[in-house]
Parts: structure tokens; sequence; C-alpha cells
């Protein structure tokens, strides 16, 4: 009796009882031998989905031991709640709505004096169960992590008021993660909405999420989120400030802006993109393009300069910023403000006179032992990609490179979720760490569910193919574990095997819906006579039955065996 | 008055009144400029829906003036109509069904001694209207396109039974085409299916189409399929073969085979895979790979092959089959029989040596002036996808290379038109002329017209990711024209400008459906308060309101004009 295939979570341990390292493991049905059925080994698949949570209670804490254990944070009081930061029209109603009900924590924070990053413990040689719990999803030796992310090429978002989180490393060493943005916006959508997006991002494979909410109730559902959130959580936290002053940037200031990002440390955002690199002398630059400022946090900042004719303050006040992350173990996202918005605009003098800023802050964050990953475009020609990340690479001494697509041509809104996976894909094998993931609907509209889906899916299959063309150890197994079950017909293997089990499993039986279909020797597309598979296995077949391994004696057995080939029926084909 | 968007379909002429090229043209609205509205030039886009047919008349001839005007060829009564030609089942039947009923010509042929390929011409120093028509199609002279064709680098497949075309160019020098492939199979599938797949492939942009027909009716589909189709057609005539013998491949003899060639080169087929590379001693190779052999015409020679122990009749017989080619115009496209059908199998010896088979018949072909293309695979990691072109481009002399795909990875079927497309891009980048598209489906079922669709939509914009990657003159116009409109709130142009504009326009309308949206100088991502590009678009003014050019200059007008700009409201935001 073969077993039947399955695909179901597993946890690998640690050193520790509380390292539980979740993956999904597909158990495999058999191969056919010549000497009968031949077992295949399971094969375990990185897995993002979570414990999974009831909404309204959140996760469970799963690190607060471990950040307790280090004894460098307190809970201390936090800053007081303002109807403002769940926006103006909170504040006009003089209510927040859908409140967060679930378990309140007291926020934590370093005990003067203390940095509490994992760049501070792995560069003091310290290993914690985050990095043995990375080590272990990437399967990998721990020194690797502790040495990437004391180098500063790897990071490890883990603020500690967001201990729901299952560890996770960002760095061209690891894996190629995928980052999936959600938020509502002033437009439409709801909180229950963004909350299922993000369950529904995880489960697909998003290994970041970002909270991208502009419109009402701002603080409240990014609350929602990180409370159910398994992995990290980014943010843009100039979103909500300009959403404190009514949406007028010349308002905004340093001291808002410095609030809101205390808000956000207290509730657990593990990184944040800061545009500190939108200086005032490169926003000229952008006049000239084709389509000038996309970004929307540039656009701010650069509108914010403008009115004042003055320094970026997230520039002018980048140590104060340091400072605050170093207390919660924040990590930087340096935004690329200045970031192409269309092929045309790609590599431009705009763009990399901001990059070469976001190098400079890099290496004040790292005086500060503050993780930091940088942000790159956007709309690159094929032919201009490499050079992004070879910049990126060499001016920030290897910092993490964190890429939205990016888009290898503009002639295909609808498509946009293949134009930039066709670029992603590209610039991942080249070395960035993370891909953004980008929707059939960028350009258009927002995202709905299906698309969330479409866009998670997409961006992990190229982030495998960069894996795969970096030779990243282990890559290849999954590939081949999967065509072997192609090519011995193993149809339930196969779809196990498959990112989208379920869309595999639909498509399949859209043409041979019948369940023995599943187990036929043949497959729809050629139908039972022209099946090359089963060709092939004939071949195989008739060489393995000579026992001859050499090529060239193979060739010369065939003569002799050729009779006897057709005298057995020849049946290179299944007769129906 | 601005004039509203349009797309429509106009015709540029050439030297002589009957050539007349279709484009898609997309008339754009004015921009808004300092001074008020500034005219936009018109967007031309290249067309392949052709001129539209009712299904049951076909198409007119459209090339048989110019065939006749070079008085190379003659009516023949053409071989025999055969019960078998439909397959077997309508030997049972004793009726073919579904009959083309439209309208029949005797086919023709070179009279004797004479070749009547475009690379005749084309090395005789003659400019065909064929020639001169692909000219005004690419936009380049008409001397490059007679050179590449002269040189083998470039293939204009035209035969001379297939009047209906319009020519078309496929060569590294001119811009990469798509091939869509369509046919019923044994399973499934009905011949007003596929000729509804046809003229649904071409009016999405496919350049060409082959008939992949291996079930019943095949020649009568293959009919059907070729005199609606104004782009060039081509086949696998082994699949027919192989149904004339029952799907018992030890049957297949050279005789049959060539019948079915001579049957194809009658009805009008343009180009025809031939798996002729797929030696004997090439066989054994494939016995360690992890899918074997996936081509279905490779593993049918390959099963003839070991069955009789006689080298491949496609090799042995090629010279004959050159001789017939150059009769009719037909182009090779030499097959992979030997590709890889997973990324394990890239690049192997397997595949390299057909390939060098395939670089002989290249050279064999050429002395016969029958046009060539080379097929490439495939499945193939993205670090190995430029060693395949490389080696095509070199050992094959510059013939075009012709891929399928090739997919990136092999974890995602259900979604392989993506995997495929990240490594077709890159492929046509380095030099393929041609790419074959894969639907969702690949692997798993047949495709439907949905299918289809994103087949080659997704492929459309890998092959112009390429163009633009290449540099290619005019490419990058359509992104920036496209571009522009998206910055300037130019929904309708944007919509028309798209590969597809009926997703762009739905995708739009999900999330803003009111008319008004269309012109709203926000977008539904941001809504009205983020709009970053509409930031940018007050950043420009007011650098141009300064009428300040240079840089520098802006940055120190700026701070003579930062309080005049807030206090003209400093509306950096749309207020609603």
């Amino acid at each position: 009796m073969t077993q039947p295939s399955s695909r179901t979570k597993v946890h690998a341990p640690g050193t520790r009882p509380d390292v539980r390292v979740p993956f999904t493991e597909v158990r495999l049905a058999d191969s056919p031998g010549p000497a009968g059925p031949e077992a295949n080994p399971p094969h375990r698949i990185y897995d993002t989905s979570g414990p999974g949570s009831v909404p309204e209670e959140g996760l469970l804490p799963l690190r607060a031991v471990w950040v307790a254990e280090r004894a460098d944070v307190e809970e201390y009081d936090g800053r007081e709640r303002d109807l403002a930061d769940d926006g103006r029209s909170a504040v006009r109603r003089g209510e927040a709505s859908q409140e967060w009900r679930g378990a309140r924590r007291q926020p934590l924070r370093a005990t003067a004096g203390r940095r509490v990053t994992q760049m501070h413990y792995a560069r003091q040689g310290l290993i914690t169960p985050e990095m043995e719990f990375v080590a272990v999803r990437e399967n990998c030796d721990v020194e690797l992590v502790r040495t990437e992310v004391a180098a500063g090429r790897a990071i490890i978002p883990a603020n500690v008021n967001h201990p729901e989180t299952e560890p996770m490393v960002i760095g061209r060493a690891f894996l190629v993660k995928v980052n999936a943005n959600i938020g509502n916006s002033a437009v439409t959508s709801s909180i229950a909405d963004e909350v299922d997006k993000l369950t529904w991002a995880t489960r697909w494979g998003a290994d970041t999420v970002m909270d991208l909410s502009t419109g009402d109730d701002i603080h409240t559902t990014r609350e929602w989120i990180v409370r159910n959130s398994p992995v990290p959580i980014g943010s843009v936290p100039i979103y909500q400030a300009l959403e404190k002053v009514d949406g007028e940037a010349h308002e905004l200031t340093w001291e808002i802006f410095r609030d809101t990002v205390v808000e956000q440390c207290e509730q657990g955002v593990d990184y944040m993109t800061i545009h500190a690199g939108v200086l005032l002398r490169y926003v000229p630059m952008t006049a000239a393009r084709i389509t000038g400022i996309v970004s929307r946090g540039g656009a701010i900042m650069a509108g914010w300069c403008l009115a004042h004719h003055q320094e970026n303050f997230l520039y002018t006040h980048f140590d104060e910023l340091c400072e605050i992350f170093a207390q919660y173990d924040v990590a930087f996202s340096l935004g690329d403000g200045l970031r192409p918005g269309c092929t045309a605009d790609a590599n431009d003098q705009a763009q990399l006179s901001e990059l070469r800023t976001l190098a400079e802050l890099t290496k004040r964050a790292w005086a500060f032992d503050v993780q930091v990953m940088v942000e790159g475009p956007g709309h690159v020609p094929l032919n201009l990609v490499k050079e992004n990340v070879d910049l990126q690479q060499e001016w920030c001494d290897g910092a993490p490179f964190y890429t939205l697509g990016p888009l290898a041509t503009d002639i295909a809104p609808g498509y946009d979720h293949i134009t930039s996976a066709i670029g992603a894909a590209h610039i991942a094998w080249h070395g960035t760490a993370m891909l953004c993931y980008v929707t059939p609907k960028e350009h258009l509209g927002l995202p709905n569910r299906d698309d969330v889906k479409t866009g998670v899916i997409t961006y992990k299959l190229a982030a495998h193919s960069a894996d795969l063309a970096k030779g990243h150890p282990g890559a290849r197994d999954w590939d081949d574990a999967l065509s072997r079950a192609r090519f011995e017909f193993r149809w339930e293997d196969q779809f196990n095997l498959s990112l989208d089990p379920d869309t595999a499993r639909a498509f399949h039986d859209e043409t041979l819906p019948a369940e023995p279909a599943k187990t036929a020797h043949f497959c729809s597309m050629c139908g039972p006579k022209f099946c090359s598979m089963r060709i092939t296995q004939d071949v195989r077949r008739h060489a393995a039955e000579q026992a001859l391994s050499d090529s060239s004696a193979i060739a010369k057995g065939m003569e002799s065996t050729s009779r006897e080939f057709v005298e057995l029926g020849a049946s290179v084909y299944v007769q129906h």
C-alpha cells in the first residue's frame, strides 16, 4: 500500500523547547521502481502562515520570553493615545471606531543606555533565540546568521513590542524574501478586510507585510494587523503623520513625525520606511523626468522641502531616529523617495544621488547598532537592472536591498505583477534580498483578496527563480521533487508541491475532472496517444532493462534489442 | 475642445498600392501645458489582428498577386485527398466531418528548377513586396530586411499557398515576436473552438500561430485555420503522420511523413517543426535525466529510432525535405526534441549535442535557399539562459532562435505563463527572435480562450521588455507615451495605449466605477489627499513658473518663492 500524498504543517526543533520552526511538509507517494514501489523522502517548504489566530484575540506572544530573558527592556506607560492617531475624521467624530479589544500589554523599550537590536547582540557575539530560529528555518549554520547580521548584510526585523512574530532574516546570503503591501485608503476598504488580507498574504507565503493605510482609523487598523501578524510588519509613518495635519504637507513637523514614530514603535512595527534621502537639492533633478516623483513619501517630503526651503527633517534628525529605533529594535527601510516611476527615468541623477545619501545614512544607523535595509526601484528596463543592485551593494557596504519589482516595461497595466516579476527575478538573482510584490491592480486600483494572492504567488516564484539561479543551497531540491512527480504522473504530489496547490488542482480538473485522471499515466495536453513523458519512460525502461549505463554501450546494445522491443508490443503509447 | 482618446486601425502605404500595412493607432488627448492644452502625436502600435474574416469564407488572398507576378510558380492538381488525413477515426467513420466549404484554390508550387523562397529572392538582390511590407511594419530600411533574410539571420514565413498572410519577419534585428499554440487533442476541443482561438490570439498580438492538433479531423481543422489566418501558421507534421499510423510510432515511415509534409505544404503551412536533430546516439543521453524527453516530436522520433535501431529518417532524408520546402517557401523550425523538461536537465549533453546537429542542418537548408529558425528550450534557470542563445547564435551562424519560455522554475504549475515569461524576457533580450507562449494551463490542461489571451498578453509584454532592453529603435516610445498619460491622469489614453485596454479599464472601474473618476486628477490607490503624482506636478509647476531650468538655479530660486508657495495655498493636495 503506497502512502497517499499529503501537505501538512510540522515543526522542527531548535536547541531550546520554545524554538519550534514551522514548515509545510509534503509527504510524497512512492515512485514506480524496477523492483516495485520506491519511497520518496518528504519535502519541506518554508512556511510563513503562522499558527493562526482569532482576529479579535490576536496571536500568542511567542517571543515575549526571549525578550524578557535578555533583561535589557522595561515596561513603561507609553505615550498617551490621541484621537488624531486615527486621523482627523476620528477627531471630528469624537471617537475611534473598531477599537482593538484583545490583550493589551504595556509597551517595552530598552532600559537606559541599552540597545536591544539583533545587530547589537550579533556584534557582541551573542546568539539569540531569534537567530537560532532563523538558522533552523533557513537550514544554515547559526554562525552565518550571526555574522551576516553583525556585518549589516542581513537583518532580523523583531520589534520587542511585536512578540507575535516568527523570526525571519533578510539578506542576500539567505532565501530571497517577499513583502506584501496591504492597507486601507481614504477611498475604500475596512479594518476587517485588511486583517483578512494579512492572513491571506502570509498563507500564500508573504515573508513580511507592510501596512500602508492612509485613510481613517489608521492607528486602530495597524493595531489589529500587528496583533494578528506572525510576520514582521513594516510601515511608512509619514502617511500617518500627514493624516494628523489633515493632509497639509507643509504643516508637518519633526515633533509630529517623531511622536508618530514612537507611537508605531510602541505598537510593534518591525521596520519603517523613512524617506530621509530626499534632500532639498535633489528635488529639482526630478523636474525634467517623464513621471517626476512617484513615491508618496518622497513626494510628501519634496513638497515639505519646497514649501519651507529647508532640508528634509528626516535627514537632519536622523540620529534621533536611530536612538529611538535602537530602543525597540525597529529596522530602517531607507525609502527611495526619488525612485523612477517609468522605465525612461531609471538610473538617473535624482535616483542615484539619493542612493548615495542612503548609503551615508546606512552607516550612520549602523553606528547605533540599528538594522537597515535600503529600498530600490521601481521601473527599470532589464539592461539597467543589474547596475541598481551592484551600486547599492557597493555603496551601502552590502546592506540588504529591498526592491519594488522593478517593472521591466510600462505598457501592460493590469499585468504589472508580471512586468515586475520579470525585473524582480532578475534583480534578486543579482543580490536583492527582499522583493516588494506588485499586484495586477498596480497603477489602476486597490488590490482585492484575489489580487493579493496573485501578487504573492507571482513574487514567490520570482524569488525562487532567483534562489535557483544563485545556486542557493537546497533551492533546486524543490524543483526536482516537483519535476520527478510530474514525470511519474504523481499528480497529487505535483499539486501538493506547488506554490498554489488549489489552482494547479483546479486547472487540471477543468480538462479532466474525473478522479481517476489524477492517477492516469497521461495528461490532458496530449491525450493518451501522444504523451511524450510516457514515451520517455519507455525509453528509459528499455535502457535500464539492458543494464547498460554507458551511453555508447546502450547505443550498441540497442541494435540487439530493437527487435525484441517491437515484438514486446513497442507500446510507446497507451492504447485506449 | 480637446480631442477624445481613441484606438483605431489605420494602414500605412508602401510604394505600391497593394502594400497597405496595418497599425493600431492610438489618438491621444491633449496634455495640460502652461499656456493651455498641448496636442500629443498619435502613437502607432504593431497590429497582428488582420482584416477580419467570416470563418466559413476565410480571408482574401492578399499576396496572390505578388506570388503570381514573380512567375515562378505553377498550379497543379496536388496530392489526392485521403480520409486518413483526418485521422484513423475518419476512416472508420468513412467520412470527414466539417469539411471546408470556402474558396478552394489549386495548390501552387515552384516551376521545375525554381526556388520560390524569400531567402532565394533576397540572395538574388530582389526586394519583394513581402520585404517591403515588413520594412514598413518594422519601421526600418528595406535593405536591412533583405540583407538579414539573405544572410539567414531573419526569415519571412510565407508559403505560396497561404496568400492570406500579412507578411512579418522573425530575426534578432527586428521586434521580438510571439507565437501562440492552438490545436485540438484527442481529449477535447472542436474545429470552431480552434478557429476562434486563432482569431482571438491574433487579436491580442500573436505574430504566428502553431496548429498542434493531434486529434480527429486534423486535416480539416488545419484547413479552417490556414484559410482564416492573417499570420503565418506553423505545424508539427509528425503529429499528423502518427495519426495516420494510428499512433504506432514504429510504423512511421519516411514515405508517410513525406506525403504528410506535401499535404501541409499544399494547404499553406508556413513553417514546420522538424525534429531532425534527435539522433539515435543522443537518445541514451536522456536516460539519466529527471524528466527524460518531454518534446512530443522528440519522443516520437526517439521511440522510432529505438524500435528500428536506425538513424532518424528526418535526418537521413533532410535534403529531400529541403527540396520540397524550397518549392513552396516553407521554413524549417528545427525542433529541439531533446530540450530539457525541467530546470535540472538544462544545458545538458543531450540538449547541446542536438543543437550541434541543428546547426549542421541549418547550413544544409541554407544551401537550398530554404529559410530556417532553430527551436530552443524549455526549462532553464536564469543563470543558464544566456548560454543557450549565445551558443545557438554562434553555432547556427545567427539563424533566428525560437524558444519556448524558458521556465525559470518548476514549482509553480498554474502560473507557468509567468515562470516562463521571466525566462522569455531574459532570453529575448540576449537575442532570441521569437518566443513561443506558455499559458497558465501548461502542464495541467488545455488552454481555453481566457488562457490563450493571458498567454499572448504575457508574452507580448515579455517580448517588449526585451525590445526595450535591447534599445530597439522606437521601442521606448510606447512606454514613454503611456507613462506620460499616466503622469497626467489621462486615463483613457492610458487604457488605449495598454496591451490590454479592456482589462486595464475594468480594473480601474472596479475601484472607482464612476465615469468622472477617469478624468479625476488622482487615482484610487492613494485617494485624493495622497497622490504623489499630483504632488510632483505641483513641484514641477513650481519649478517651471520660475522659468529656472538649471537645477542649482532652481534650488537657489526656491528660497525666494517658498513663502509665496505657502501663501498661494501650498495645495499639494486636492481638497475634497
